[in-house]
This record gives structure tokens, sequence and C-alpha cells, in this order.
């Protein structure tokens, strides 16, 4: 086979290109997983999806860790959302990797229920529409949220500022 | 060429690993068909997502086999949603293959127009958000639901238990 | 190597899967991008996703071309719902490639904050739920929409068809 060389090249594009969509498909499965996770009450769960030290960012608190993190989770507050019903709903994520990092941007809906059961009188609002911001870091357990930064979309200009660098591959300011 | 045994092997990786994101992103694909093909009350092609005897439990109504589907498509209820204005929004799916089994989960909104035209008086409310439970087949004809489980998120239990289980591959109860 | 045409026979093959799966993560994050780029009132990149003479066609404004779309992001209308708080909310694109063509469909709420700051008294309302219908094409550039078209799902019969169409990768009518 004269053209050996050729082929190992071919097949080396081929991984390279195959990886980077495994990329791009694991990290939308990441985020895919979080309103699933965090309206499940899964703190230990919700947690793993960032690195050890990771950063969640949103306008009400800012955690830092793991730790931080499963508390939010297992909080009075959100665990009165769950009781009560709630959907933690995040669109399909715009996802930009470049090596071992990557940057997503994604808007989400949180919906909850101020009412009774389905079969009485729910009464499902729009409590938040949000912008979310996501750096993320290949590890050697898969990729990982070193950073999300969320604000709400009420006007503020954090929020567009957010989903424009989000959208361009940009980190978060500071 | 001395490294053919090398060489096939490598093809033969890239070949499972392209099949593992061609299930994937075809599982995705037919989540991301349904709303669309309900809110278009198209009974046909929501009914073939379904294999022939494919479940679809809903909190309201379980349906069994496609003939099932198909009703619920075009009864006078679902014409009704229609009618007035609706939306079956489903969120990216979270999706876990296993072979030739699969397992997804994620979130929608019931969004429908309680008023008039949109130049007149609309009215889109959230009538309900849900967590959706999917069990995927292969067959020869392609990915097919054979169960799916939804339910409302109005503070019942069963629902973040449905996006637990989802969420970690498992799954529904019974 | 005997088998050097069988070798080249699945490099091809893999070639082609993998073309078909970077085209369409290519076109649903094309799609992702709209949202977050249009709250974030980046005219520039939102008129850059579509081709020079592309289409937009929404029921209140049929817009034509790069400038015309660069204007309605500009618009005083526009940057009012960015100025008060506003989320253009896509769902995952069911998209179908057809060689250098291709047709995906989605939903859409647009949800505003018609109150005030988050920690006052915002009041997040579902201000329309949409079906979008999109025509893309390759170009030397990347993935580029050639023709939108969006309809209001408020009972109006174009949109559920534009739904059906797109879900069957078809295009829209005219």
């Amino acid at each position: 086979m004269d053209d050996s060389a050729a082929v190992l090249d071919r097949i080396e594009q081929l991984e390279q290109r195959l990886r980077d969509l495994e990329d791009q498909a694991e990290i939308s499965q990441l985020i895919a997983a979080y309103g699933p996770l965090v309206d499940a009450g899964d703190a230990e769960q919700v947690a793993g999806q960032w690195t050890e030290d990771g950063i969640y960012d949103v306008d009400e608190i800012s955690m830092s860790g793991r730790d931080q993190i499963r508390a939010m989770v297992r909080s009075k507050n959100h665990q009165g959302w769950i009781a009560g019903g709630c959907a933690h709903f995040l669109g399909p994520a715009r996802v930009q990797v470049n090596g071992d990092a990557a940057v997503a941007v994604c808007h989400s809906l949180m919906v909850v229920n101020q009412g009774g059961a389905f079969e009485e009188a729910p009464e499902f609002v729009v409590r938040r529409a949000t912008a979310h911001h996501f750096e993320v870091v290949r590890t050697p357990q898969g990729w990982r949220i070193a950073k999300r930064t969320s604000r709400v979309l009420d006007g503020r200009t954090e929020a567009p500022e957010l989903l424009r660098r989000g959208t361009l591959g940009q980190v978060a300011p500071q």
C-alpha cells in the first residue's frame, strides 16, 4: 500500500474531528442534565457537575466549591420549590470548545407552581428568565463546570453582556 | 504496511465512537420532533415515534400502542389546543445509550393561548410544566419510544423521581 | 496489505457519516446562537447568521437581506425589549440535511419582563409562542439561513403547517 501515509493522515483527521464533536456533545449533555438534577433535588449529582472548587455565581448568591452548591440544593428555599412544583428549564446550549476549555451559553426559564395540585388549581408562572454563561474544563473525569455565571434578564445590562460574550466564546467578566 | 492491524484497530474504534454519537443524535432528534409534530396535529407521525406497542403514560391518561396515541392527537381535546394556539415545548434531552436501549429525560412546558389572535388580545399561559422520561429502543427502522412516562411538576413526588432516574440512565418505576 | 480497498472504503464511509453529524451539529449551534445574540442586541452577529440576501419572514414584518435584519435588532422596539428584560428562548432544533441545503424547525417562547427589577416587582410573561421554520444553506463561510419563516401559535393555521413541513424536512409554503 503506497499511500499508507495518506491513510494515516485521514485517520488522524477523523480522530480529531470526532473528538471535537464528542467534546461538544458531552458539554451539551452536561448542561442538559442540570435542570433535571436540580429539580430532582439530587445535591450530590448537581455538585458533581462542577470542579471541586468550581464557582456558581448567580444574582442572589455566589457559591464556591461543591459543598456550597450541595448546600444550595439542600436548602429550605430550594426544597420548597421542589415541594410546590418547579422546572429549571434550560435551553439548548451554544458551545465553543478550545482545547481543554470551553465556553457555553444558554437561557433558562424558572417555572414554578404557585397554586395547588394540577387537578385542582395549579398556577404555573415564569418566576425568572435568566442568562447563563458556562466556563467548562476537561478533567480526567470528563468535562466539568469551572465557573457558571447567571444573571436574570430583568433589564440589568450584565445579562445581555453574558449572552453576547458566551455566544462569541469569550469568558465572563472578572 | 506493517501496522495494518493498528490501522484496522483505529478504524474500528472510530466506527464505534461515531455510532455512539449517531445514536445520541438520532434520539435527540426523535425527541425534538415530538413537540412540532404534536402541535401540527400529525397523528400518524406522532404515533410512528413509538414502537407498535409503545406506551405513553401521562398523568391524565395512559396510552398503549400507536392506535391510542393517534386517537389522542385526533381527539377533540387535543385539536382544541391546536385551534386556540398551543406549544408543547420540550427542552434539550439528556440521553444515555446502552447498546440497543437508551434512556432520555427532559422537561416540557405546555404553553396555550387562552385569548384571541395575537394582534388582538392573546393570553399565553403555562398550563403545565412536566417531567418526561423516555425509554427508547433500536429497531430496524431506527430508534423508537418503547415507553414514555410524563408527570406534571406540581409537587407530586413522582415527577422529580422521573427526572432523577432519567438523568442517571435508569428506567422508570414499574 | 491486501485489503487496502476495503480500508479506503471504510475511511470514506466514516468521513461521510462524520460530515453528516458535523452539518447537523453546526446547524443546531447556529440556531442555538440566535436567541442569545438577539437578546444581547448584537445586530452584526445576528445579521451574519443569514446569507447576504437571506429572508426573515415573521408575522409582523418581513425582512430581506442583512441590512433589514440589523435594523430590526437596532430598532427602538427591539432595544426596548432588551432594556426591560427579554428572553427569545428557542427550543432544540429538529434538523434535516440534504446535501448543501437543510430544513430545521423549532418552537420559541418570547418571555418579557413587564414589571420592575427582579428584587422589586418583576413580572415575566410569555408574550408569544412561535413556530419557526429554517431553510439553511452551506456557504464557504459555513451554514447560513437563507429563509426563516416564523408564525405565532395563536391558532392561525400557518403555524402548525410550518411545524409539520419543517419536521418532515419540507420547505416552507411559497
